[in-house]
């Protein structure tokens, strides 16, 4: 059984299946995995990372596809995570995605790693960068995450990213849709995809108005793609390139990462916070008693949670 | 300017406009607010709450009017929770829906609250979890909580409700993505909406396959409806009547309302400690320190949230 020291160093010099073990640990959120990662942080940070989030049916999974046969093309290593769902019903649906991948996977110098959006016991954010933080480590020149629709959890992960791009189809309401979700805010690209349906022009145009009543200096870009026709890939990895060379030339990569070390950090804090909590209160069952005393609606959760911290100050 | 105690007692009394105003301080998770909800908590319980939810574009809007109409015609009152986006983008959409509920807004026994997605400082689910509270204890019969899309946070607002309904709709891989977003886990009861649409009865039998085989003593009805059309809304409201007297004469209610008083409680109680955490560090400037070493790549996340709470046990 080799340590996680060991690992670490095999991942360094470019193994794979250490790699493989180690987003294991890290994904469950391990102690192994936590010290795995405080080696492989110092070495991270070189990465282009481009989350790519948009409604289910977006034809985000094909796009993805497209986009790293376009970067592979240019000569960059490539890691793919891709956010699934562990419900047993969409199985049908992950292979799908695999069978699609299938080019790319056999391709030794991409590395895809699927992984679940429940069951990660420290939350699907810090699981995913994480995992992020690995294949960066590793050496990969682009890392793309892919999540599975526009949930709030799925927009905090793709926000993470260095370019976070926001897929949208014409039809379906599909406009709206993202309008609601409030996943505008985060786009620094903006996708039409599925470009050949009608009212793709319309709208891209809606988006257009958007954007340009939108503040800031720089105008979001709208491009139009048929992930599965290979059309306007090109002109998308320009814009990635773009994207990166511009927040690299300015601070907003800097700005960003920093906004973003301390939304993590913070989560992490609150999660150990709360399982320190849960772990003494189980022992002197004072949750238990509170719980009780809500549920027969003789204490409101508001008193019940100010009670439970009390004395954890 | 009353207080909060007498805005409660004008509430309890029947007031409308002191219902209002205790809602903006509930939802605002004002001090005052949580001073009404401690007063207001040991009155509420008798109603009968029900989540809606499902993926933008299912015609859930049109349906809990159609609902709720219904509710009243059977003689019984209503509070009505709508949860809005905040985006500007979105106007238009909350616009339309209002209009669809005119009838019903004019309506004495009926309250309609429309809710931020957004901006809720204590979250979302703690804010829907206050505005029910406020309504129950008004004395309503029933409180339908409608949410906007299906994301991870209003999958859990549905799933707070006695009676979680999980609407789907034909064609557009509508099934796929419940599946995906792991909402059928949560649904008492499936309603197939736009039930006029082709591939109804194919998505109907798909939903049916996936019922028998999940485990459990009682089996998901399976309801088809056309909210525009007002079809299928009288067996609706029949299997929500079904579901209420099951989990009335079992102990199913009683389990299910003490998980949802756990998980508020430690949902608050979470919120509290990190926001007493970040007041203190503000003040030390420790966690800025922090974070910009994480910036730096020269500590990683979780070793930097470890140092946070060090001595916040």
């Amino acid at each position: 059984m080799p340590t996680v020291e060991d690992l670490v160093e095999r991942l360094l010099a470019g193994n794979r299946r250490a790699l493989s073990r180690l987003l294991t640990l890290i994904e469950n959120d391990a102690p192994e995995g936590r010290r795995a990662l405080r080696l492989l942080y110092p070495r991270s940070g070189g990465a282009h990372t481009v989350g790519i989030t948009g409604s289910a049916g977006s034809g985000k999974s094909t796009l993805s596809g497209a986009i790293a046969r376009e970067t592979r093309r240019r000569g960059r290593t490539l890691g793919i995570v891709a956010i699934d769902p562990t419900s047993p019903f969409s199985q049908g649906a992950i292979l799908g995605d695999r069978i699609r991948m299938q080019d790319l996977t056999s391709d030794r110098e991409v590395f895809l790693r699927s992984m679940a959006t429940r069951g990660n016991l420290g939350g699907l954010a810090p699981a995913t960068a994480g995992v992020v933080t690995a294949l960066d480590a590793f050496g990969k020149d682009v890392v793309l995450v892919e999540t599975v629709g526009a949930g709030q959890d799925e927009v905090e992960v793709a926000a993470m990213a260095d370019t976070t791009v926001v897929v949208l189809t014409p039809g379906a309401g599909d406009d709206v849709q993202a309008m609601k979700a409030g996943i505008m805010e985060i786009a620094d690209i903006l996708v039409v995809n599925k470009c050949d349906l009608p009212n793709a022009d319309l709208l891209a145009r809606q988006l257009a108005s958007i954007v340009d009543a939108a503040p800031g200096e720089r105008r979001t870009p709208i491009l139009k793609t048929a992930g599965a026709l290979n059309e306007g890939i090109e002109a998308l990895l320009d814009a990635l390139e773009e994207h990166r060379t511009y927040i690299l030339a300015s601070n907003v990569r800097e700005v960003h990462r920093r906004e973003q070390a301390r939304h993590q950090v913070l989560t992490l804090a609150r999660q150990r916070l709360i399982d320190r909590l849960v772990a003494r209160q189980a022992t002197d069952g004072r949750l238990d008693a509170l719980v009780e005393q809500v549920a027969r609606r003789e204490l409101d959760p508001h008193s019940a949670a100010d009670a439970l911290i009390g004395d954890a100050d």
